[in-house]
């Protein structure tokens, strides 16, 4: 029933919301506590970093490196780029041909042993298996930024 | 057969890549025309943008708003807020709550017409029905930060 999860909120509209709020779910707080807000920011601050959605067109182990695979990305037509991110212990290189990421696409390229990284995936966690890439809902295409 | 989708790589290794690479998806760099990529940025700049995984506790129109739903966001425990997103068109309230999306969470609050939003949920997409939240794959966790 549509009913049991809505409420009349003040503003005479109506709100969605779980049942018991937050509490629904087993989120305890402990992430942020691990790591605590930064300082605050501008939303200049913001739009100086370019997040554009990314297909991987190709995933390839770095042999020599412990967290790295090396990923091929496209933002569309000719605009292919690499980028070496430290993801190898949370996924396959296989599993994530075709997929979309978000990548951070203005970001100074970065000589590293490997080669030359041309951005960054973004992804959340506190690292080796507990990696987690971002990505956009369905309906998304290559090249389009974040806001 | 998985060979058929591999090939061996200079490095030694083994490259997972479609068939035909790019050419594979209709991604024809469109969005990336419409919306040029801003000047290189450093790491440091990234930094600076504290973007985290939040669920979405409640979500309420804002009648008098053409584009805007009221979210409640909560960062794991009791660490919640109330975020403005212009994303009326594309996403029903009710489809939101309980679901992860990805906001900028360190964004000096905006005071608004309608409210305090205190962040920014971030989405791609050229505006109207045309907007795509971001989220983390499964098993990431409320608070945890994007890097």
């Amino acid at each position: 029933m549509i009913e049991a999860s809505k409420q009349s909120s003040s503003a005479g509209g109506e709100v969605a919301a779980a049942t018991g709020g937050a509490t629904q779910w087993p989120d305890d707080g402990s992430a942020l506590a691990a790591e605590p807000l930064t300082p605050e920011c501008t939303i200049d601050d913001f739009t100086k970093v370019d997040l554009r959605v990314a297909r991987v067109i190709a995933a390839e182990d770095v042999p020599d490196a412990k967290k790295l695979l090396k990923l091929t990305l496209s933002l569309g037509g000719d605009h292919v780029r690499t980028v070496f991110a430290g993801i190898k212990e949370a996924y396959q290189p296989q599993d994530l041909v075709g997929r979309l990421v978000v990548c951070v696409a203005n970001l100074a390229p970065r000589k590293m042993k490997f080669g030359l990284s041309e951005g960054m995936v973004t992804a959340c966690g506190p690292g080796g298996k507990e990696v987690f890439l971002l990505s956009p809902d369905s309906g998304a295409v290559p090249g389009q930024r974040v806001h």
